[in-house]
C-alpha cells in the first residue's frame, strides 16, 4: 500500500479524528435531574447575570475553535469548506494532544470577508478562543483584524502568528549560537503573503531591524515597487538602505535567510554570497527553497526546514497548543503581540545553553515540556499586562 | 448542600459536560504524518471531488450540531446564547450517552431571522446533522422551514418534532390500550406554541383527526378567533365543530387532554367532564397542568407527565438520540414527516402489548433498546423514500 492509499485507509478507519464525548455520565434519572432538567437551569441563571460565570460552569474554559473558510488548505489551495475539513480535524488532534486544550472544526462557507466575520462573531461566545486556519490572504489579514476588535476572546490566525513566533524563537537561538544581537544581524524574508508578513513585524519587534523582503517579483522597496495593503506597509517597515532587484540581491551580504515561499528558489550560490556562517531557515513545504545538504555544502552555518526528516524543524505545533493553553488558563481577552513575544521566547529558552548547536536550535514538535513552558509564559505575559479574567 | 447548590457545584467540578478528544493519537513523527501534513492532503483531495465523501474521511459521519440562539431556554425565555451552553452542552450529553452520536453545542448571538438562518447554513456543512434547541416562536418556525429547503443534511428543531413524536408514541399505545382507533378519540390540545403545533400536525397524521387546540386565550377557531402564520394555520387544520370557548369548554366530552402549556390550569371538575376512562397527558415543566394524584383521583384512565418522578415521562430523550442515529447511519439528507411517524411507531411498539397497561404507555427514557429501535425504523423508512446516500 502507497502512502496514499494508507492516509485513506487510515481516515476512513478514524471515521474521523475527533470525538465529541460526555464528561458528565448520565446513568440515573438523579444523574439526568442534575446534567440536564432541573438542575441545568441553576448554571444557566448563573451565567445570565455574570456572563463570565460561563467560563466555570461551561466547556468554553478550555475550548478552542478551529476555523476555515478553505480558501487556502495547505498548499492545495482554494479547495472549499468540505475539503478543507480533515486539516482542520487534523489541527484539533494536534490541540489535545499536544497541549490538552480541546479544539472543535468549523469550515464556514463563504469567501465573503463581512459575511466570514458575522459568522465567525456570531458563534464565538461558545468558545474560549478562536484560531483561524487557511484562510487566504489578503482576506485573513482584514477578517483576524476586526474579529480582535469585535470578540472578547483570543483570535488568532495561526498561519500568521504561529509561524512568526517559532522562527522568531529559531532565529534568538540562532543569533545566541552565533554570538551576535539581533540588531546585527541582516535577514532576507523571501514570502510576502500571510505568514512572510507576520514573522517580519514579529522579527522587527524582536529587535531584528534590518529586513529585507521579497516577494515572487524581487525586493519590496518603498516608493519603488507598488505594492499595497499588508504588503505596501511591510515595504515601508523593512528595506532601510532602499534595496531593489532580486532575491539573488538581497541575498548578497545577508546573514539570515527565511523562506515561506517555494520549493528550488535558493541556489548553491545564493547561500556563497551571504556573510560569514549564514543561516538558512527554508520552510517551503514540502520541497524546502533550498535542500539542507546543499546549503550546508555552500557552506551554511544553521539550516532548518518545515520538514520531521531534517534538523531544526519548524513547526508551528510548537507555538498554537501552548499559546492557547496559556491564554485559556487566565481567560484572556486577547493574544497581543507582547504575549507573541513571550512565546517565542519562551519556547527558544527550552533550549538550554549546553544544548544549543547548529543542529538543535528550536526544540523537537514531540518535546513535551514545550506546551506548558510557552502557556506558563503566555498566561504570566497576560497578567503582567492585565489581559486575564482570572 | 441544597440541589441549587449541588447542581453548581457539580457543573464547575465537570468543567464542561462535553469534551473533545483526538481519536488519531499522535505519538511519533510517522503518526503526525498521517493525521496531518502530507497525509492529510489524500482525504481533503477526495472530498474535493465528491463531497459526499466527507463521510468517509471526517466526522461528519456521527456528528450533530445542537444549535439555539438562546431565546426560549427551557422555561427560562430570553437569556441569551451564553447562558442557554449549559442546556445545550447537556443536550449533547444525552446525544452521546443515549445514542451514540457525537453532538456539538453552538450558542448563535442573533435574534434576527435571517441572520440566525445564514450563520447555521454557513457552518452547516461541518456536521451530519442539526438539531434546533430552544428558540422562541414563532422565529424558529421560519428558520426551521428555510433550513430544511437550504441544507443537504437533516434539520430537526427538537422543541417541535421531538416532542411531537414521544406524544403520538403516546397516544398511539393509549388508544390501543382504551380499545380504540385513533380517529374515533377527541384530543384537546393545549397549548399552541411550538411544541402544541408540531404535536398537533403530527397527530393529524397519526389518524387523530378530532383535535381542538386551545391557546391562553381559549379555543382556535377558524374564522372565529384571530390567529396568524402557524397559529393560523393549525386552526384551519383543526377544530372540525367549529367549537369556541374555554379550555374548560373544549374538555367536555373529550377523550385525551394533552397539555404543553402551564402547571394548575386543569381542574378535576374539567377532567370529569371529559369522556370515560380519559387520558391526561400533562406536560408542563415543573409542574404539570395537573398534577397525577389529582387526575387519577377526578377520573383519569391514563396520565403521563414530564415528570421523572411520576409514570408515563413523557420525554423526547426517547426520540432525538434514535432518530439522528438512525438519520446519520444512511447519511439522510432530511428528516421527513415519514420519519417522525416511524420514530413515533418505533418507540410505541418498545412496549409490548404483555406490558402495556395506563401506568406503562410509554418506555421508561433509560430504556437502553430505544435509541436502536428508533434509529433502525427512522434508517428503513429513510431508505424506503430514497432519502439516504448509503
Amino acid at each position: 500500500m502507497d502512502n496514499r492509499e494508507y492516509a485513506l485507509k487510515a481516515h476512513k478507519e478514524w471515521g474521523g479524528k475527533i470525538e465529541v464525548i460526555a464528561r458528565s455520565k448520565i446513568k440515573t434519572k438523579e444523574d439526568l435531574a442534575v446534567a440536564y432538567t432541573p438542575g441545568v437551569a441553576v448554571p444557566c441563571l448563573e451565567i445570565e447575570k455574570d456572563e463570565n460565570k460561563a467560563y466555570d460552569y461551561t466547556r468554553k474554559s478550555n475550548l478552542v475553535a478551529v476555523i476555515t473558510n478553505g480558501t487556502a488548505v495547505l498548499g492545495l489551495g482554494d479547495i472549499g469548506p468540505s475539503a478543507g475539513m480533515p486539516v482542520m480535524e487534523g489541527k484539533c488532534v494536534l490541540f489535545k494532544e499536544f497541549g490538552g486544550v480541546d479544539a472543535f472544526p468549523l469550515c464556514v462557507d463563504t469567501k465573503d470577508v463581512d459575511d466570514l466575520v458575522n459568522v465567525i462573531y456570531k458563534i464565538s461566545k461558545s468558545f474560549g478562543g478562536i484560531n483561524l486556519e487557511d484562510i487566504g490572504a489578503p482576506a485573513c489579514f482584514e477578517v483576524e483584524r476586526r474579529l480582535k476588535e469585535m470578540c472578547d476572546i483570543p483570535v488568532f490566525h495561526d498561519d500568521q502568528h504561529g509561524t512568526a513566533i517559532v522562527v522568531t524563537a529559531a532565529l534568538i537561538n540562532a543569533a545566541k549560537l552565533k554570538g551576535q544581537k539581533p540588531e546585527e544581524l541582516k535577514i532576507v524574508m523571501n514570502g510576502a503573503g500571510a505568514a512572510g508578513i507576520s514573522i517580519t513585524k514579529l522579527l522587527l519587534d524582536a529587535g531584528f531591524k534590518d529586513i529585507v523582503v521579497c516577494d515572487s517579483k524581487g525586493i519590496l522597496c518603498e516608493g519603488v515597487t507598488t505594492a499595497e495593503g499588508a504588503k505596501g506597509e511591510i515595504a515601508r517597515m523593512t528595506n532601510r538602505e532602499k534595496k531593489t532587484g532580486s532575491l539573488a540581491d538581497a541575498m548578497k551580504g545577508s546573514d539570515i535567510f527565511v523562506g515561506v515561499s517555494k520549493g528550488n528558489l535558493v541556489s548553491e550560490e545564493m547561500v556563497q554570497s551571504m556573510n560569514e556562517k549564514p543561516i538558512i531557515l527554508a520552510m517551503a513545504n514540502p520541497t524546502p527553497e533550498i535542500m539542507p545538504d546543499k546549503a550546508l555544502h555552500a557552506g551554511a552555518y544553521i539550516v532548518g526546514t518545515g520538514r520531521s526528516d531534517f534538523p531544526n524543524q519548524i513547526n508551528n505545533v510548537l507555538v498554537f497548543p501552548g499559546v492557547f493553553k496559556g491564554a485559556l488558563a487566565v481567560r484572556a481577552t486577547e493574544i497581543t503581540d507582547s504575549m507573541k513575544m513571550a512565546a517565542a521566547k519562551a519556547i527558544a529558552s527550552v533550549v538550554s545553553e549546553g544544548e544549543l548547536k547548529p543542529e538543535y536550535i528550536i526544540p523537537d514538535p514531540f518535546n513535551p515540556r514545550v506546551a506548558q513552558v510557552v502557556a506558563d509564559a503566555v498566561a504570566a505575559e497576560a497578567k503582567r499586562i492585565g489581559i486575564n479574567r482570572i
